[in-house]
């Protein structure tokens, strides 16, 4: 098969779209986030990234916190919504008509219609170009019941989340099998 | 719905899942990574966290440089099988029968059976527990022809790729919808 070259872009993909919530209980504010990522496994740390013109970048620049809220298929239109309007001039948290929890380490609300949320605490503001990325700590995970396995574990077959593939939005697919499968090993 | 509160995991998801090769032509290894993130959008910046003790981090760490493979699901033995294995003790290029094709900037080559290479070059590490960060600029993105659209854009769904979540592999599922389809409104 013949081989283009395109120009540079985030061609990576597939990845993740998660509502970030900001502010605090009583002026909360969400950014839908593609940009972000898995940076450590101990501590457990994620990053996000964020143009610095946004409204979220000041807020959470300025308290160091933010929630990672995991949407579901059910949420496409909300979650796109979140990503192409600023919370400087309008409630999206209000518009959304989503449920505002109150989070246990930091002051942003999680999202009660999206099953799993991470509490984050900043770490560090790299600032790259277009965006600047927050490195930030996840501090507590919260789950439905009935998106968590018998031992403990996300079942993300039980709450199908969103994926971002080059501007296009997609649905997760069938499971197709576990971390380690081959053991190491290729079958004839 | 009940929610629980989780010990403190990389519980963010769906991940991408993607060959990384390093190294040169003459000795080439690959190592399969899911902690991989854009960290900008202009200039085209990914992420991607090693454990300082895999050899692909003593390579990269080294050289400065590494190929971003996106491989499709039939790949997805090899993928596994790359994430579980080191190349210090094994010809991982050589057992899984991968074609070496030259990059344009860098000396790692490109994995001729994934359909998007991305070539990148090192401008950071950053350390921050089990896993060091690589922050990297994406220098020249190749693509098969039959998954470039008629506008130059990478269709995803010509070339299905892997996604990962909490440890399992799953396939990426049906096209939803486009970025900004609600164009900041959400119906009644």
């Amino acid at each position: 098969m013949p081989r283009r070259t395109l120009k540079p872009s985030a061609a990576l993909y597939p990845m993740p779209v998660v509502l970030v919530t900001c502010g605090d209980m009583e002026r909360p504010n969400i950014i839908t986030i593609a940009w972000t990522g898995i940076a450590c496994s101990d501590p457990p740390t994620v990053s996000i990234s964020i143009r610095p013109n946004r409204y979220s970048h000041e807020l959470i620049q300025r308290s160091g916190e933010f929630v990672i809220n995991i949407p579901t298929l059910e949420l496409l239109e909300k979650v796109d919504f979140c990503g192409v309007t600023s919370g400087r001039d309008r409630d999206k948290f209000g518009e959304c008509g989503f449920t505002a929890l109150p989070a246990t380490k930091v002051k942003p609300p999680l999202i009660g219609e999206c099953p799993i949320n991470l509490e984050c605490t900043v770490t560090q503001m790299l600032p790259i170009g277009a965006h600047d990325m927050f490195l930030a700590r996840i501090e507590v995970v919260h789950g439905e019941s009935d998106v968590i396995d018998e031992k403990g574990r996300i079942d993300a077959s039980r709450a199908i989340p969103i994926t971002f593939v080059t501007y296009n939005y997609y649905r997760l697919g069938d499971y197709l099998n576990s971390y380690g499968f081959t053991g190491g090993r290729l079958s004839e």
